[in-house]
């Protein structure tokens, strides 16, 4: 199918409920947030290969394309909106596989209330290389990096380690490949209830892309201010946990790989009521895995109190 | 450079004047459109060696890809804003490149109102690819490509087919290449202010960006119109002029040609004297090719009046 029949047909339909969208048939979109909000605006590239694996279906390269990017959404307390997204295809790619990457799409804009107003497409290359400009809404508020009090409470949201057993796995090759951890690392749930309802709660907020400790450190260092984190305190998934007992030195990958996407946040501790109720109620486990201290740098203590050495691989603190 | 380093040296530099872009130091923008404004929405990839000549200097290929993008804000009639980068490289490319690429963007950002707020980076894969997302503004009212009407005469501005010879040549490699034309196809000249001007003048707009014959059709295709076109009155750039006496047969490539990114618009015949006007006052040719028809499809007429055969190499007109 040539190129304009295929957005036609598969593209345009998920332009519905946007009349800026001009359903896709002018040289850009109209958009006009509604009154009294802002637009929170991200945008991330998913490349095959590199961010889903080589043999992801177009329904997991969807998924992982629209939740990297609310994750960052999530992040700022933002509710999603709109987004704009560019295809870049090998040349001899099928319809099938644009059918299910739309149809995947199409349930994503209904999961989290979002529509497409705009993108552009282009053949050629050997990989599927995609990106997609997210615009959320706020009412002006957002959480931020910097803000973070010596004395809070550092939290995470869910588990963490699911996708970079993932990684681990293919990478390393050194085990089966297990089906749930491709799974969550397609598929991570972006925390947007949890990160609308931090507003107000938390200090600073950072969603974990780049691995626990590269956004610690971000989060640190946009805050002027350093952390101590207790290793046990660290909510792992269950398949990691499995993956521990057999190799305690993926610790190291543990604390340093990414692709979690969930929210890391600190707040007072005088918050932690509001927060046990509001895990309760949003369903979604908080973890207080250490504290905001004012000495910079990052601790891990282990189970004995001992600071863990760490390396600095996949980031830099500043 | 390490990847927030280059980040925080190349790029945050060029988000000073919007403080919603938090310095790219956060996880998302944001951005409120002044009040009574609308954004204007477009995104276009620029690939090497796709959209730029393989062996483009990062000048070259930050003028393209801001240019590539304002062309679409011409088109609406909106004023460049605001505007989002993702950067794909490959991991091998030096600073050199970067400092080049992003004092360029700083340039463009000045000569057209513009400010970076956000966006991604990955190394990889073996040519550099990115992605622009432009927001412009607009006071609400946009040009469309609905809405020539039949008796409208046709315009293109500027002059057509600069940036094919720099194709023709780069791809067939039939003559030597030239300096001028390589600078044309890098750097086309986004019609801005025209854009804005033709508010309430033009009744349909298109930019020619995947040729003329490509883009009129589309404009013919979102107003349920038809077009005749006169072959002899299409304005050529002088290089093209000189190439043509070589090789007549060039004029397929230049009616099918694209990447010109001048505007093409129809208006009513009793606008001639206000268009002449306008060109006059801002320097830029506004040549009249044709007139809208109740009959749909293409027609161009030769010098002594007849049809000439059209393939559709390179676009469908539904």
């Amino acid at each position: 199918m040539a190129e304009r029949a295929r957005i036609a047909r598969f593209f345009a339909p998920l332009t519905a409920t946007e009349p800026g969208s001009f359903q896709l048939m002018d040289d850009a979109a109209r958009l006009s947030p509604p009154p009294g909000s802002a637009l929170v605006i991200t945008t991330d590239s998913v490349i095959q290969g590199i961010h889903v694996l080589a043999d992801a279906t177009p329904t997991q390269y969807a998924q992982k394309l629209v939740r990297r990017n609310l994750s960052d959404i999530a992040a700022m307390g933002a509710a999603p909106w709109r987004y704009t997204l560019n295809l870049h295809t090998p040349a001899g790619l099928g319809d099938d596989w644009f059918a299910d990457f739309a149809a995947t799409l199409d349930a994503e804009q209904r999961v989290f209330g979002m529509v497409l107003i705009g993108g552009d497409s282009t053949a050629g290359g050997d990989v599927v290389h995609t990106t997609m400009t997210c615009f959320g809404l706020t009412d002006g508020e957002v959480l931020r990096r910097a803000g973070a009090q010596v004395g809070d409470d550092i939290y995470v949201s869910g588990a963490i380690g699911g996708a970079i057993g993932c990684n681990y796995y293919s990478i390393c090759c050194l085990l089966a490949r297990s089906e749930a951890l491709i799974a969550r690392y397609h598929m991570p749930q972006p925390r947007i209830a949890l990160g609308q309802a931090l507003r107000g709660i938390a200090h600073a907020c950072i969603d974990i892309s780049d691995g626990l400790l590269a956004d610690v450190a971000q989060l640190c260092a946009a805050s002027g201010v350093g952390v101590q984190i207790r290793q046990m305190a660290i909510p792992l998934s269950i398949g990691v946990q499995q993956l521990l007992r057999q190799k305690p030195a993926l610790w190291d990958t543990i604390l340093h790989g990414g692709d979690d996407y969930e929210l890391c946040f600190t707040a007072s501790s005088a918050m932690r009521a509001q927060l046990a109720a509001l895990a309760e109620e949003l369903g979604v486990a908080l973890t207080r895995i250490g504290t905001v201290t004012q000495a910079p740098g990052l601790v891990v203590l282990d189970a004995h109190g001992v600071a863990m050495p760490i390396s600095s691989r996949g980031w830099e603190y500043a």
